[in-house]
């Protein structure tokens, strides 16, 4: 049986499936810690405890069994023809930079739960090969703690304990914030899940660029997701009146200036000519931060990501270089501390394949067979964390206009509709494989 | 008799006052809002109204007679010959910026109030022809409310009620911060003092510059103080996925940065060419200021103040044409207010020649008989704001290295026991002039 005509017994119409979907994403946007509309939801907050709260309730409304792991991630499971079978994971994530859309990681987690809603209306017990999980990942932004994908890293298996003292902006360490939150720190490695206990990883996502709105497709295969590295890098100078003559300034913000221009000048490459790189100064504090005072202190923070990872460590090199070059010329010091490194994550050949036969399949009748295209992200995913595990597979849903993280994210009913066809069109072309797979069930007990 | 024998009956020498002064600066620099030794005290704080009182407490001892003004300011009095003369006025201010040293003025309050302390002890009343005020202003530095010198220009009677509605970092509105420190807003006009009770203002502070500790010398004379226009600064871009290509960011920091080195070229003038001004951008703050959220919106200060009107006003018109060129190239929109503008201030003639009598008279008998040297001010004082009712004059202290709004202010108790000398001897050649003046006395009753 194809996978388009083995979803059709039972669940809703993809059209029902995707008015939930966007009601879910508009209901869980009210879960805030910002006045006046604006979206922020950072990990081990009220909030971040509130839409799990909501989220477990859809889950189990969906016949799915339901937890919250060591980690903070709400998680759900539909078990195979027997229990303990190994998981396919659908997952992202329901945590949120500042001022954020309703849509980056949210999208993913609501599609991925219609679609394990479908599965379980429409796939006999019997008819399927391994489990699914729903994974609703609690910090993939790293917005509280400068330090990303915390969630799906728990599940992936590699926590590192240092994260303990990472301190938010009001002091609190992450240590500190797993008790606040119900969470024992002691048990975070019981989040982790084992190759064997997986058999993939799925994740539907906004694309976060332009490419599929420009091409006026809405969904695409992801081929490789961007490695970011991120620093803090700090420039001191002399704090003074500002009053001060010229000859004496040493002015931490216009050493920092400086710093951000040469950093796009470098990222950018020259005209004309694509470095594949992308560079964002998004954080910037200015201290003593008065009026009437040069500033003696400026920290500020580096994204640096690109598609292949030694164009974006020489980019680094150069940006180093300039910092050095602009601090001995203007009396300032300037130091920087890695505070995150991911390599590129590539998605798997197979994996990529059944992300294609999904699209392919919500494709009318007598349409054009061509391939659906492929993309590149430069931004990071959960799906990077579960590359350490199992092998991952992304599709990207368009976005209008590319924005993300951003309040003026959008997407339509009409990609969603097609977006949660395609996933579960995907789970059953693995679900047909893997019935014809040796070793998939003897693989966990 | 001259000014320096006349001081010598009565009032501590000045080693002993000099010592008094620093040991109070040490003591009120204990009066903070920030934990670890750091300074900061602003208008209408729980850390004003406690300086108030511990001033009070000095001026009373003293042997003045002291009130809260009804715009916060620490006030003090001694009579002339007869009760409700015309005053002569010696001040300065006790706030502060954030992170500040301890002389900023709060020095020029306590030789003030040391001078007073002297004039008292040493100087008959039969022999003061005006009375003599010393003033400790609530607000010079603007630190709180953004617009400065809200002390000395409630004296004045220039306040501005549209200053009302002006808020701090917490939304507290100036109002509000009346209300809350136990004034009337209602009443601030109480505090404006009429010409005809003033016979002039008198202003003793650190030279905030380097002029005096490079010629070695420990007093100046003031010229005038420049005028100093500032605005508030936005940037505005597109907030968006740090992933997001170069093509379609609009990134506000990196217009931001490119205005923040606008400035300072422009300002600055040609290499090697004095441009006779100074520009500082002091604030800035990114939104939503996030490591992986492009900057949408950028607010920045800008100071901009010169010795002359004219080139300061020629160097922001400069500005503004780079910013709006800047912001056309990027695809930002800049907008601007100014929220202060103050004309160039001027000593006057009898002033100035006053305070180099004065400092003259702390000379060694047989020492070269050199004028004192004479600078222009850089830096903002509330003698700007009293030049709207009286002559004004200024007698600067050397401060190490210049350096000011920085915690490692600092002067020698050698220089101060000079500058209260001074300025003593200054108040003693104005007492001989108002002896000798006719009309002086029937100018107020």
């Amino acid at each position: 049986m194809s996978a388009v005509d083995d979803r059709k017994p039972g669940g809703a119409p993809a059209s029902t499936a995707a008015s939930v979907v966007l009601e879910r994403c508009d209901e869980l946007a009210t879960y805030t810690s910002l006045p006046g509309g604006l979206i922020e939801r950072v990990y081990l907050s009220p909030q971040h405890a509130a839409v799990n709260s909501r989220t477990g309730q859809w889950m189990r409304a969906a016949g799915l069994t339901t937890w919250q792991d060591s980690a903070g991630n709400q998680c759900a499971r539909l078990e195979g023809h027997r229990a303990g079978l190994p998981a396919l994971l659908l997952a992202s994530h329901l945590d949120t930079v500042p001022s954020a859309g309703r849509y980056d990681g949210i999208l993913g987690v609501l599609i991925a739960l219609a679609v394990a809603e479908r599965i379980n209306a429409g796939v006999a017990p019997a008819d399927r090969p391994v489990a699914l999980e729903v994974l609703a990942f609690g910090d993939e932004e790293g917005t509280r703690f400068g330090t990303t994908l915390l969630g799906s890293r728990a599940v992936a298996g590699t926590w590192d304990p240092d994260w303990w003292s990472l301190e938010d902006a009001d002091g609190v360490t992450l240590h500190d914030a797993y008790l606040a939150f119900g969470l024992d720190p002691a048990t975070v490695g019981d989040a982790a899940r084992a190759p064997v206990e997986l058999v993939g990883y799925l994740e539907a996502h906004i694309e976060q660029g332009p490419v599929l709105d420009e091409a006026g497709l809405p969904l695409g295969v992801v081929t490789s997701i961007a490695g970011a590295r991120r620093f803090q890098i700090v420039v001191e100078g002399a704090a003074g009146h500002s009053g001060t003559p010229w000859a004496r300034r040493r002015d931490a913000l216009a050493g920092a200036s400086e710093a951000v221009l040469a950093i796009e000048r470098i990222a950018r490459g020259e005209a004309g000519h694509s470095s594949g790189l992308i560079a964002t100064v998004g954080h910037l504090a200015v201290f003593p931060d008065a009026v009437n005072v040069i500033a003696g202190r400026v920290e500020f923070s580096l994204d640096l990501r690109g598609e292949f990872d030694d164009a974006r460590d020489a980019a680094w090199l150069g940006i180093k270089a300039a910092m050095t070059a602009m601090s001995e010329r203007r009396g300032l010091r300037v130091t920087w501390q890695q505070t995150h490194s991911a390599p590129a994550a590539h998605c798997s050949e197979r994996m990529r394949r059944v992300v294609a036969a999904g699209i392919r399949a919500t494709e009318r009748a007598g349409a054009d067979p061509a391939a659906p295209p492929e993309l590149f992200s430069m931004a990071g995913h959960d799906a990077m964390a579960l590359a350490a595990v199992t092998e991952i597979g992304m599709l990207f849903v368009r976005c209008a206009g590319g924005v993300s993280h951003h309040p003026d994210e959008s997407v339509t009913e009409a990609d969603i509709a097609r977006a949660v066809d395609a996933l579960e069109a995907s789970v059953l072309e693995l679900f047909e494989q893997y019935r014809s797979e040796p070793g998939v069930e003897g693989t966990a007990s």
